[in-house]
C-alpha cells in the first residue's frame, strides 16, 4: 500500500529543535536577501553591521527545525520521492523569531486528500519555546504526483477572490540559476533541486527550485512592500504552489492590500506559480 | 606599542580543528562554484548528486580550521582591524582534503616586515590529521596599513618573471555584488567585508571582497584550466594581493604553464589585483 490512511490524526511527540544566527543568515541568503543590493537587508544577512542588529526573516519559520536530531516522524506510506512536490504552506507567527534559540516542535498529520493527478498529504506543526510559549504554527501540504484517484475526499476549499482593481504592489524578484544550491543548505537536501539525474526521474528537464525557496522570496517581497520591512508587523502567510519554478526565473508578486490582509499571487512570465496567497499584517 | 616584535618566532600549541561536508560546500559556493552553471562543479557544491561524489576545493585549505574553538593565538600587537588587509597567501597540499575530518593546526609567526606604507606580518601554519600526517602547509602575510616606516627589514623577495608569450589560459570570472555575504559564512567575519560604516573607517567607499575569496575564485580557475578539474593534480598555490577587489568586479586570470609550474596574475579591468602567482600542478 503506497499511502497509509491510518496515519491521519497521528501526532508526534514534541521534538527538541534549535536554531542559531548562522542558520538564519544562510536561510536569508538562500531566499535572495542582499542579492539586489548587498547593503540592504544587512539585518537579515549579517550579525555585525553597525546600525543593523540581526533579525530573522519571518519565513525562516519553515526551516527552524531543520537539521535537528529527528524523533520518530509520521510515516504515511511508501512512494517515489522524486514525485513529491510542495503543495501548500501556511505559517503564523506568534512573535518574531529570535536570532537563536531552542524549542520543541510537534506535528500532526491532518489529512490525505484525493486531488486526481496526485494525493495531498496535510500536516500541521507547532513550535514552542522551552517554556511552552508558541512561536510559530504552520501547516503544509505535500503533493505526491501519481498517487491520486483513490476515490477520496478532495479536501477543504476556501473562497479566495482578488479585488477588481490593479494590484497595490507589484514586486519583481530575479532568482539565480544556482539559487537552489544555496537554499538547500538551509536543510532541504531533496536531490530534485540539484541532481539532474534525479530530476529526470521525476520528469523534470532540470532540477527545480524548492517551493519553499519561492515562498521565502515572496515573504521578503511582502515584508518590504506591505510591512515597511518591520518583522513585528508580519503575522501570517499562506499560499498554494500551482506550478514548479525553475532556478533563474523571475518571480513577480502582485499584492492587494485589504486592511490587515494582503491577497497575493505570483507569476513567472504569464503563468501563476504561487496562487491563493493570503498574508496577515498589522498597521505601523 | 602597536606591533610586538618579540612575537617573531612564537609558535602555537597544536589546536584541534574539524571540518565537514556542509562547510566545504558553503566555502565552494562562496568562491563562486556553480555560479556560471549550477550543473557543473556539483562535486564541490553538493553531497548527493549521482555520478558526482563530493570533493573539496583545494583552496578550502585556508578555511579548514575556521570556526574551531581557538586555543591561545599569537598576539603580535594592537592595531585598527579596519586597516588590516590580506597581503599574501600560499598553500601546499600533501593530499586532497577529505570531505570531513579532524586534525591539529599549529601556527608560527615568522616575521614582521617594513613595507613603508604598512607592516607585513607573516605566519606559517601546518594542519595534520590526528595521526600526525600533514594535510596542508600554508603561509600568509597580513598587511597592516599605516604601521610601516619603522626602519625594519623589507622582507625576502623571490624573482618572478612572466614568459614572453601570450598567456596559455585566460579565464574570466564574474564575482557578484553580494559575493562577500556568502563567502564570509566560511569563517572570516571581518565587518570590512559587509558593514559600510566599518569599511568607511578603513577608508573604503564600500565593503571590499575578502582577499581569500578572490584566492578561491582563482584557485578554481587554475583547477579547471590547468588540472582538468582533478583535485589530485593541484599541489600548491601562492600569490600576492596587490589591490583590493570590490564585490561585483570580474577577475581575469592569465596563466602561463611552465611544466609543472603555472605562473599567473589576475586583473580587474587593467589593474593587477593578484600578482606574482605561482601554482604547482602534476601531469594527468
Amino acid at each position: 500500500m503506497p499511502l497509509d490512511f491510518t496515519a491521519i490524526g497521528r501526532t508526534t511527540e514534541p521534538m527538541p529543535i534549535s536554531w542559531n544566527s548562522d542558520r538564519a543568515i544562510i536561510y536569508a541568503l538562500g531566499v535572495g536577501a542582499g542579492q539586489e543590493d548587498p547593503l540592504k537587508e544587512l539585518e537579515f544577512t549579517t550579525e555585525n553591521s553597525e546600525g543593523h542588529p540581526q533579525q530573522v526573516l519571518p519565513t525562516f519559520a519553515v526551516m527552524m527545525g531543520a537539521g535537528a536530531q529527528r524523533g520518530p516522524g509520521i510515516n504515511y506510506g511508501d512512494f517515489d520521492r522524486s514525485k513529491l512536490l510542495h503543495g501548500q504552506q501556511a505559517i503564523r507567527l506568534h512573535r518574531p523569531i529570535p536570532v537563536e534559540g531552542e524549542g520543541l516542535q510537534s506535528s500532526r498529520l491532518t489529512g490525505i486528500y484525493d486531488k486526481g493527478s496526485g494525493a495531498l498529504v496535510t500536516m500541521t506543526s507547532t513550535i514552542t519555546d522551552l517554556d511552552g510559549n508558541v512561536i510559530v504554527e504552520s501547516a503544509n501540504g505535500s503533493f505526491i504526483r501519481g498517487e491520486g484517484g483513490f476515490g477520496g475526499d478532495g479536501g477543504p476549499s476556501e473562497s479566495w477572490d482578488l479585488p477588481d482593481r490593479p494590484a497595490d504592489h507589484v514586486v519583481r524578484q530575479q532568482t539565480r540559476t544556482d539559487q537552489a544550491l544555496i537554499y538547500r543548505m538551509s536543510g532541504d537536501r531533496n536531490p530534485l533541486h540539484n541532481d539532474p539525474v534525479f530530476a529526470a526521474k521525476g520528469g523534470f528537464g532540470v532540477p527545480i527550485l524548492h517551493g519553499l525557496c519561492s515562498f521565502g522570496f515572496v515573504g521578503r517581497a511582502i515584508l518590504h512592500a506591505a510591512c515597511d520591512s518591520d518583522v513585528t508587523r508580519f503575522k501570517a502567510m499562506s499560499v498554494r504552489f500551482s506550478k514548479p519554478v525553475l532556478p533563474g526565473q523571475a518571480l513577480t508578486t502582485h499584492m492587494w492590500v485589504e486592511g490587515e490582509r494582503v491577497l497575493f499571487r505570483v507569476l513567472v512570465d504569464d503563468a501563476v506559480v504561487l496562487d491563493r496567497g493570503v498574508a496577515e499584517v498589522t498597521g505601523a
